[in-house]
């Protein structure tokens, strides 16, 4: 791969990869929404390259400002082929639908990032440990203290692989339908944005549950608030 | 690639890369479940290789039957490179978090749809017509009758790709947490699921529209509807 130059603070570097071809006016260079799009979700789509083909499969991660973790077993297939092989993650938020006047002008609103590099196995208990937390927590906020944390035994059954941020892409599409100003406004149609709200609802509690136990608040306040 | 024998009646045939490895149990061959989850999303992750490396984009999709039809335009670099590669489409919808008494079981209830195959460049203009139908009627249901229709310079400008479904796996991952009948549940901790609910929101106007453009019926009664 080409050296790239080091970038502006706060700038991602661009390479050949996440140098943005499509949509250019939606890409953005800016860490800020890199970190931003990657600590809203919590499941990213994992690409390896199996067999010369490629492989996308849907799996939790957790993201520090350097670093995303991702539980390993998915990725395995491809690893064991081939330790130095490049994945990519993404990680897409869908905001609304863009209904346009004409059929042609229709998109979706979204946030996106793509993240590309050689996954890293963690082995050191310490870091295992912190990169499983990180990892927890993205997806269910205050567990980590809740629930019982990993032995040993199952600190040894988890593989835990760790991707730099350094080579990365955000895109991110918002707005209005483009037509507005066009021939097709005379058209008289409506035309706007449909939104996609994601939010937590009810616990459910599990039926092996003794009668009465209570859902802890860190669980029951999330009910409601947006995903 | 090994040939494949044709499978009973209603399920999907097996091949190397859709028999699943992990959580068997969440395995299904049958045809209803694979039509079930391309019929509940409408965004895809697209994954492609481009240079020895995996590229995962998200993209709309709409699906018949036996065909997944895609924009062409995400994946133009892999197709231009080699017009006979393999692609993997994954469509993904996140049900619930599954929060278990141990960390180690939490999990994540979901929907997965995987499939594989070289994309076919639509070409004929009825089919391409056809297939920007199901694409736009997918995401956007009534639009195709209410919104301007592709015109022929815009159809010339579109890439449709089209998949089979020949080469598909489910994953399907439901129910409460494994831990209630293990040690664990002697912890007397709230175990059970966090729904993920996903809808649609309330019609925003461009802000370019005449006062007074009523929303047509077909957008507004999605306000509320699941996703």
């Amino acid at each position: 791969m080409m050296e790239n130059p080091q970038p502006p603070e706060g700038r991602l570097t661009v390479t050949d990869r996440t140098r943005l071809r499509r949509m250019r006016e939606n890409g953005s260079t800016a860490r800020a929404d890199l970190d931003a799009v990657l600590a809203a979700g919590f499941i990213c789509h994992l690409g390896v390259v199996v067999d010369g083909s490629p492989m996308v499969v849907p799996t939790v991660y957790g993201s520090t400002a350097d670093t995303l973790y991702l539980h390993g077993s998915v990725a395995s297939r491809s690893l064991a082929a081939d330790p130095e092989a490049t994945v990519c993650v993404t990680v897409t938020l869908v905001d609304s639908l863009v209904l346009a006047r004409s059929v042609f002008e229709h998109s979706v609103n979204y946030r996106c990032a793509m993240v590309y590099g050689v996954p890293r196995r963690v082995t050191d208990p310490d870091e295992k440990l912190e990169g499983l937390r990180v990892l927890s927590e993205q997806a269910a906020p205050g567990q980590w203290d809740y629930a019982r944390r990993p032995n040993n035994k199952e600190l040894a059954a988890t593989t835990l692989l760790a991707l730099t941020l350094d080579e990365a892409s955000v895109k991110i599409s918002a707005g209005p339908p483009d037509d507005g100003d066009g021939p097709d406004a005379a058209l008289g149609l409506w035309a706007g944005e449909l939104p996609l709200v994601a939010a937590w609802g009810r616990p459910v509690p599990d039926p092996a549950l003794p009668d009465g136990t209570a859902v802890p608040a860190h669980i029951a306040a999330r009910t409601g608030t947006a995903v």
